[in-house]
């Protein structure tokens, strides 16, 4: 198979690509196209070939969907923070370049598979205690109001056989491991990864504010299982609400208290984010995933856990830096 | 106020501007502008000017924005069945010309109320027996996917405070006057308003489909009430499921006959087509439109009395045109 990721420079997108390239890959993969704005990181593996592109240039889209292409997972986008700062860029990025992609796979692939990587931030506004998967997209941001038109476009363009799409809404993704992002979300990782490395991390939320979380490591498991997954179990919409698992922020400090002890969750600090704590609290936290499940797609324990996986892994990779 | 009417040739165009027009309007009209691809029919009304445009070519939206512009009814659309049979077309007329508008707004105008003609085609798929305000749109349909996309993107230009925008999703409207059109639905006029002329009228679908209807002049009344509520009333969440009545194929047949009689009714004859079909039988016929009645929008007693206005209606414009 011939696969194709974007945002691969970003920290999904580089564990993705490890976990495509994995001996135990679900994917057989004969060649790997890795896509960022910056050069992505080369892998020592010959099927691997990375590009610098920005998606919304003319012409860009046509070099990654070609009629070779089998499987495209669409991961690049502006987070959360930077397209609600940025209107015009959030919509051109996260929306009008999946457009692109869309009609690039008409007019030019084979039943493309494209795995889009969506967000729990497409609801918002007055929702029911627990979300179901036909609960409505009222997004109350840029971001997820251009993840919820591109999930529109993909089941449309899947509908009517132009495209074979499948769109995972990710919780938000915590432990994330490398340097704080733009997402409005970016400090359900800092305060635990900054506390760990012997930093004061800063919360812009209320600790009573929770928050729907899955680990980097279930995050790629399932973006991967939607490359692999038949189409047809999908019936008539092609998105999922991916399983997670739901803390509030207090829980979370509990968590870190228990893993890493007092003095680690001691570097915690509150400083209220108006535009944070609006749109993260516009964010609902209880979701049931029975159909992602029946899918087969998978759910962390704890956050516990999730945190203790994340210090292992981190210690991994600086042995791995040193040696 | 400034107001302007896309779509204005269309047979719900002309009764809104009836409307806006008469005595009792709540709108206090300045200036009407009415526009459509081909020239709309004059009025004898020296506030009112007409303009043949087609909105998707350059420049066009600008001739309707204006920073003078206050109210914007966008009734302009390519209809379901002509959406379907023609992807592209579909897109740039129902969406992309949206799009358009709201940009032009952003840019030029003073926070223009739009109001959006939506429709209950947003809804499809595997839906809950009764339809909420907070239940997806996951259509099956190009035309109902153009008009959700242009939901979220209205939603979302009136979050950012670019415009005030309204969208109300209209059930299907029975009886419509005039000729039938390429609308799916087109059959829920047809059915009724063809048997009444003396003429044979097909009925695509099965008679125990059934359907969520209003009539014309609940349509009506809803779409200009649209164009004064207090956009603060509606929350986080622009868009109205508009109040109607449920009924079978077979019930406004006999409907039709209570009112007409046996010899009208058999008229009505049923030759199945699987597209329209389809399509309709993806449209749900159960809501729950609580919100919209306490916001003031208004609902038809029943299917019978519908069929009275238009009979009504239909003999006053033969007064009238003989007259």
């Amino acid at each position: 198979m011939n696969v194709a990721v974007t945002g691969a420079a970003g920290f999904l997108g580089d564990r993705l690509i490890n976990a495509i390239l994995a001996e135990d890959s679900p994917l057989k993969v004969a060649s790997l196209l890795l896509v960022d704005t910056c050069v992505p990181r080369p892998r020592k593996d010959s099927r691997v070939r990375t590009l610098a592109l920005d998606l919304s240039s003319p012409g860009a889209v046509e070099q990654i969907v070609t009629p070779e292409r089998h499987v495209l997972f669409h991961l690049a986008a502006v987070v959360s923070g930077h397209a609600e700062a940025d209107f015009d860029l959030g919509l051109a990025v996260n929306f009008d370049v999946t457009r692109a992609l869309l009609e690039a796979a008409r007019k030019r692939a084979n039943n493309m598979r494209l795995v889009f990587a969506s967000t729990v931030g497409v609801f918002g506004g007055d929702l029911p205690p627990v979300i179901e998967d036909w609960t409505a997209a009222m997004p109350q941001n840029t971001y997820g109001v251009a993840k919820a038109l591109s999930e529109l476009l993909i089941n449309e363009y899947s509908r009517r056989g132009f495209v074979d799409g499948l769109v995972v809404r990710l919780p938000t993704v915590s432990v994330r491991g490398g340097a704080a992002n733009r997402a409005v979300t970016s400090f359900a990782s800092g305060i635990v990864r900054e506390p760990l490395r012997g930093e004061i991390a800063i919360c812009p939320v209320d600790e009573a504010q929770r928050l729907w979380l899955c680990s980097p490591r279930a995050a790629v498991r399932n973006i991967l299982h939607a490359g692999t997954l038949n189409g047809a179990e999908l019936g008539a919409w092609r998105v999922i609400n991916l399983p997670g698992i739901t803390a509030a922020v207090k829980e979370m400090i509990q968590a870190l208290r228990e893993v890493a002890g007092d003095e680690v969750a001691a570097r915690i600090q509150f400083e209220h984010d108006e535009t944070a704590a609006r749109i993260v609290g516009s964010f609902p936290c209880q979701f049931d995933t029975k159909r992602a499940q029946r899918l087969g797609f998978v759910a962390d324990r704890d956050f516990a856990e999730i945190i203790r996986n994340f210090i292992e892994e981190e210690s991994e990779t600086k042995v791995s830096q040193t040696v």
